[in-house]
């Protein structure tokens, strides 16, 4: 499948001439992407409910242009009291938005993320950024396209992507993500493809499940478990992202994080156990055998031991992914001695397009970076020996020869075959040299007197083996 | 020969807490390069020679910071009269810089022109920018390697380039550039090896001499006329650079620049004269036969016989490129029926390294943009109509087969054919429609009564041939 054209420039907000910042015609494609793809510390803040705009105003300065001002039709009007009976336009002047306490929460969030964006305003005044990943810009592609592609897409992708990050093993600031998403598929059929697909490239470079395993779970367990204690729905995402950081800061702190999304004591130890779960024989003693998330489960582990991958994989419920806009099946690729960061992951994100303004389409896929994996492989000692190799050296025996060596460069290469062609006057000595570090397969020399019959001299460099024959019949 | 590793990210200056612009450890391999890359406007300016830092401060705001400040150490020494017989230390402050008109000139023209890079700042207050073309980059490889790459080298990359400009046809702000360099060869037979690649890649697409050809010439030509006339030979690379502009600009515009230039009348009408010259029989009658500029293009031409492209290349004096680094040959690809902007371009440009601080090594290249080439290969009809290929497309009969299937499309896979594998399940017209759609070679068919013999059924698309066949068997 061809992979998809990525324009590297996200442009986020438009930063209006009066500073308003107001979403472009694209930006409704490109921004809650990102907005849903960071929404990692902006949990944080207490979450203050008030949802007048001059609360909004006052907590948060950056909205000062925007959360005052009245509806533009209304700028006459006299002030409306509240209790007398008359409809208040409740809309935003045209063109512009408020910013409550909870978009605001987002909103700074957001900025605060973009330390992590290589982000900028361009000479046309849009806020625009190097993408931080690829999945934006497919999503954009998709609906874009509409109904012009019939589903399902399985498109992949290799881009370079770029994120501001404190540098460690195996993270830079620009790498290149090769991604791989199945558009249009509901079933957990699809995951088990980019998981297959993902093991038989691991296996094409020889690593092997001792080396690397998957970690499996579902976003659907933490959901049934918030659903079992009625706990709503929109708190969800924000769990997920929480418990996210499980491994990378204190228990303690997860706990308190959980609680400031308003998540009873009870709750918070039911997720904790949850959470701990590493067997899907312990997940069903929990769960009960009829939600979705073990039936996905159960699916995705039995389609894995049919592709010939069960010993790839093992259920872990802690994994959840750090991306908002997972809804079921995540995994997560880790290598088994535990050195190196997570080396690819993805999941299922069936609401991502529809979020975006687009169709309602399941969608899921997977991102794998090449800085980690280049690091196992080193760890591992399989990186490859990949020296250069050209099937021929063309050189002329005489300076006045060299437009022919020329000439006969040109008919190889007509030929299909790569040719390096001596450009200089340089001693035979010098010429085996260039062409043992090439590793030329042959050496043609072009001298004046095989060159009056029409004819080359040829050495087969590995044998050593050396002949005359006619330029037209060099293959 | 490999591609070259091109970060995109090039750091332009550091800018530093105190609002000292002063150049990073890299910088030193990147500003110049920068700089001389986009050394096109700056001439206009009037060329102030005073020599003092205050006049720098006084004429040019920017600089005011830096230019007056005095060395260091010599901070809480007396003032010193310029007739007092003593050793001023004419250095700036360590680690600064001071701007002289010419330099602040050049440092004005840069951050005018940073209008068509896309630059900003990063969070670590390093000013970067999204990289115009690739040769800055080859550059800095090429120095860091050093000596333990030995010369030539023959390199290519095909890398994103971003410029911030008016979009034109064939113009983009986001846009694919193949370039191609090679290092270390003093000779014209570096440029004709260069000219032969783009011509076999021309011809390897269906591109013609009857549609595309070379304008050739030598940066030597100007500068012997110039010489000839004992203007100094700092004014070369402005001249060239005001040349550049001769088809964008009117003629007397050009003047008025080359007169601003300090170019006397005669020599500005013998410069117009010459550049006029379209053949090299022409251009012997002005130059004489002992210049470099001639001995170079001739044998260009007579190389380029003997290549067998020399229906595509002709000598025009006119062409200078743009671009300030070049010293030698200069060429320019065209359509011939005048539509669309260059289609290429490149040159010599041997002192570019030693610029940034490397060896004094020879070098030639060129810029190769992909959508000039889009646009003429639509306008010629030649597009190529790249349809899906997909070998094999595998389903199974029945929602229990699913994992079957999977497992068949292993196998397949681990024979290193294509699979697109029928997630869903599907009446069996839809498949054959999606088989179709994806031009798959053949359907194979995985049925519960064949499997139980360990049997697929295939369905050859093209023939219509349908049989059985052992799983292991498949090929």
């Amino acid at each position: 499948m061809p992979a998809i054209a990525n324009p590297s420039l996200l442009i986020l907000l438009h930063h209006h001439h009066h500073h308003h910042l107001r979403p472009r015609r694209f930006a409704t494609a490109l921004l809650p992407q990102t907005l849903l793809s960071l929404l990692s510390s902006s949990i944080r803040a207490p979450a203050l409910r008030a949802h007048s705009t001059s609360s909004s105003a006052q907590t948060q300065p950056l909205s000062t242009d925007n959360a005052r001002t009245g509806r533009s039709g209304s700028i006459s009007s006299p002030p409306v009291q509240p209790d007398i009976a008359q409809k208040i336009d409740i809309n935003p002047p045209k063109g512009t938005r408020d910013f409550p306490p909870e978009d605001m929460r987002l909103r700074n969030w957001l900025f605060n993320n973009f330390k992590e964006l290589y982000c900028f305003e361009d000479r046309g005044n849009r806020r625009v950024a190097l993408r931080p990943e690829l999945t934006p810009s497919l999503a954009r592609l998709v609906i874009q396209k509409g109904k012009s592609v019939p589903l399902p897409l399985k498109w992949f992708a290799v881009g370079q992507c770029w994120r501001y990050e404190r540098m460690t093993r195996g993270r830079r600031r620009e790498h290149y993500q090769w991604n791989m998403d199945i558009i249009g598929v509901p079933d957990v059929t699809a995951e088990a493809e980019l998981i297959s697909s993902i093991v038989t490239f691991f296996k094409r470079i020889g690593i092997t499940a001792s080396d690397v395993g998957f970690k499996v779970s579902s976003r659907k367990v933490l959901q049934e478990v918030l659903r079992g204690y009625s706990v709503p729905d929109h708190l969800f995402g924000r769990v997920c992202v929480i418990i996210d950081k499980m491994e990378k800061i204190p228990i303690d702190d997860i706990k308190k994080e959980l609680r400031s999304a308003e998540l009873s004591e009870e709750v918070i130890e039911e997720l904790l156990q949850v959470l701990s779960v590493k067997s899907l024989e312990k997940l069903e003693e929990k769960l009960g055998t009829v939600g979705e998330a073990l039936v996905d489960l159960k699916q995705l582990f039995s389609l894995a031991e049919k592709y010939g991958y069960a010993d790839w994989i093992q259920f872990d419920a802690s994994v959840v992914r750090g991306l908002a806009y997972y809804t079921g099946i995540v995994f997560e690729g880790f290598d088994r001695e535990g050195k190196l960061r997570a080396i690819c992951g993805g999941g299922r994100y069936d609401h991502l397009l529809s979020t975006f303004g687009g169709d309602n389409i399941p969608a899921c896929g997977f991102g794998f970076g090449d800085a980690v994996i280049v690091e196992l492989l080193k760890e591992k000692g399989l990186l490859p020996e990949l020296s250069p190799q050209v099937e021929n050296i063309v050189c002329s025996l005489d300076q006045d020869l060299r437009g022919t060596a020329a000439a006969v460069a040109s008919i190889l290469r007509q030929k299909g075959q790569s040719v390096d062609l001596v450009l200089e006057n340089k001693p035979l000595k010098w010429v085996f040299k260039r062409a043992a570090r090439i590793n030329a397969q042959r050496l043609i020399l072009v001298g004046s007197a095989e060159w009056q019959k029409g004819m080359v001299g040829v050495k087969i460099l590995t044998s050593g083996e050396q002949y005359e024959v006619k330029v037209d019949e060099l293959e």
